[in-house]
């Protein structure tokens, strides 16, 4: 029932060795499923945490979409092919990777988008609760999307918890309408208790809003079984669904009737063609939905989560912890700062140290065709993979960074001093 | 200046004849367009108001994006292939086609849910001024959205004119905030006088905001010209962005200061990967900017756009006159109920017959590969796209027409009582 539980919070020692690790990539019950996706020669790929590598199914996807279903069915396929009903349809095929039942995620807007219609939601359902409870290391644009709730809301109010503020429990309290926190912190990979502050939450009655950007995909994900209210997430790190491809919302059922929600467009409409003057939300999830889907990105989306299609979501969490273990051992045989957990059960599926000169060290490594990234002030990311990314690959890079280390070659100036590594 | 006095407003008489139809095709100055266009055997496309054809140029463009961009440059296409400033370059290719000036229109979200971030600037632009105006015959989307803009500003209240209700001028006063109107009725085609409501609005002290989905691309636009305000519209009609494509959202230049909406989002942001708690917005319309932009879709748009490149509105314009009166004169012979406005210079681009049996009517016509669409509660719409559209497909369909009215052939039970024609 609880994610945090079923994994191990202890592995294996990582193997020691590079035939240690071509073991390991030998014996992978998950080796297969590299071939289906496109990785360019030469590079060593560590941020599907940011943008997921591309699936070869997805071209073949997109192409029917755009040479089949529009340029012949043209518009006789928002019926005929069923584009209407794929907020819905591609909805339920991220269901399974959050541990929800039908009828409660669908596929629309963006995350912050999607965050405002939640964030709105959860006070008029909580009325005369004010407070939005968030975390400050959360990813910021959750951060500024409950700011412009805030603004908008007479009233209410925001608190902050986390670095060197204060605790969770400190700040809930009966005017405390919701709760918005990140499962995998973005910067640090550090994996929240889902079960555990779900049910803390819910005990001082405020409902609680995950954000599954940097976990979906990466290991199980129980939304349903942790009583969780709401939650948003990407679908173009783990899930690989392309840049910017449209994101998810979950809204348990028990939550659906109470939805007021107020980006009121026609596809949230129950008779969205009887083009009717007054708003009547169809009954369900469904009524998050706004304006006109693209259509483009959801092809996409679709071929992406086709991957999944019998993947065994505890293998690609195994094998995430697993990798992780071999980046912090050689991290900390080359002195490293280590900004992620150390516990299994309290990471995601990336590794971040902090280094003061983090980010010509990853433009060092992305000359070499090594791929992580860097994210103000100081962290060095390396997302872990597990569909596409082996333990030699790991142990490789983890080679290169002691050379680059060890030489300071990241001192010269074609590395620059400041800049965006996205 | 004015957009509708640029135009004849009486066209010479409409060709009697099919032979009189091919004349016209032979000397089309927009003929050649038609070979940028996919159109599938045996299909006639009067619908491109609603879902515009697929551009050959776009499979390219999308393949490009998916296995060039993203497939080998992985996240490094964000910097290196200037994805993040997509959301102004494509806008800057829309920018010609509405009559604006650079600096002022971006790619973002849908209509519906940028309607929602221009409504709520707009009634912060104009404090103590509580009142929305629209029409009842806008799309309804633009209705629910100003539904939804009123629950959440407490005070504010909306009026709508139009059908039986109230006139424009009866409604304006000290107390309006901004008027939202459609340039053309998605309906029956009327366009309304865009300088001259502008200009009325604003002796009233009062925002103007215009919906632009059924005219961008068919016409000549003058936003900067007409002194607009704000202005949104959908990019898969005339535009042939495909299906759903993001929308566009204009601002002039002198409001964008004091731009206020509540989608804070970290696109908008000054400093986006500075990754701050608090929300700076970025100068200029970048404000208005929120998640991040789904670049499949925004790949299929850039496509499509490029058709236009080098194309006189002016033109298109013309060529949409004379589709029309052809359409008109025939229903005239056929007896049909012109819903849409005779005189030339108050019509768009599509003409539209009321008719009780209207949704089998365009079924009939459908089976025969005439592709129009119905709109409750008794609306044949039959959109002409001058791109690649001609006057002897338009000739050979109301010859059709003719034969499914004297047969009476739309009453067969094949073609339902009731339903959808998207």
């Amino acid at each position: 029932m609880q994610d945090v539980a079923t994994f191990p919070t202890k592995s294996a020692a990582p193997p020691a060795s590079r035939a240690e690790c071509a073991a390991l990539d030998a014996a992978d019950p998950l080796a297969a499923i590299r071939d289906e996706f496109v990785l360019p020669e030469g590079v060593v790929y560590f941020d599907g945490n940011s943008l997921g590598a591309l699936p070869r199914r997805t071209m073949a996807g997109v192409t029917r979409m755009i040479e089949q279903e529009w340029g012949q069915g043209l518009i006789r396929s928002w019926n005929g092919v069923d584009w209407y009903p794929m907020p819905h349809t591609i909805g339920e095929r991220v269901a399974p990777l959050i541990g929800a039942a039908a009828g409660q995620t669908v596929i629309c807007d963006s995350v912050s988008v999607n965050l405002f219609k939640i964030l709105i939601s959860a006070l008029r359902m909580r009325p005369g609760r004010t407070v939005l409870v968030s975390e400050l290391d959360i990813f910021p644009t959750d951060l500024y999307i409950a700011e412009g709730v805030g603004r908008l809301v007479p009233g209410s109010g925001r608190r902050l918890i986390g670095q060197d503020g204060p605790d969770l429990e400190s700040v809930l309290g009966p005017d405390t309408a919701a709760v918005l926190l990140s499962h995998v912190d973005y910067r640090t990979g550090r994996l929240h208790d889902m079960a555990a502050i779900t049910e803390q939450v819910h005990r001082h009655g405020a409902l609680m809003i995950w954000d599954l950007c940097h976990s979906v995909g990466a290991m199980p994900i129980e939304l349903d079984a942790c009583g969780v209210d709401f939650a948003v997430g990407c679908t173009y790190k783990y899930l690989n669904g392309g840049p910017g491809s449209p994101a998810f919302l979950y809204a348990a059922s028990r939550h659906q009737d109470s939805i007021d929600q107020p980006l009121l467009g026609w596809s949230g409409h129950a008779d969205p063609f009887a083009l009717e003057p007054g708003y009547t939300p169809v009954p369900g999830v469904g009524r998050f939905l706004a304006g006109t889907p693209p259509m483009l990105s959801f092809a996409g989306l679709l071929a992406a989560l086709e991957v999944f299609e019998g993947i065994d979501l505890h293998q690609v969490r195994a094998k995430s912890l697993a990798l992780a273990e071999l980046v912090i051992a050689r991290g900390d045989e080359l002195g490293l700062d280590l900004a992620t957990p150390r516990e299994a059960g309290r990471r995601g599926s990336h590794v971040t140290f902090r280094h003061e000169h983090g980010y010509q060290i990853v433009q060092a490594l992305i000359e070499r065709g090594i791929i992580g990234d860097f994210r103000a002030p100081d962290h060095m990311r390396f997302g872990l993979t597990p569909l596409y990314t082996g333990f030699c690959e790991v142990w490789d890079a983890m080679d290169a960074m002691a050379e680059i280390l060890a030489s300071q070659s990241w001192r010269d100036e074609r590395f620059g001093r400041h800049g965006i590594v996205t």
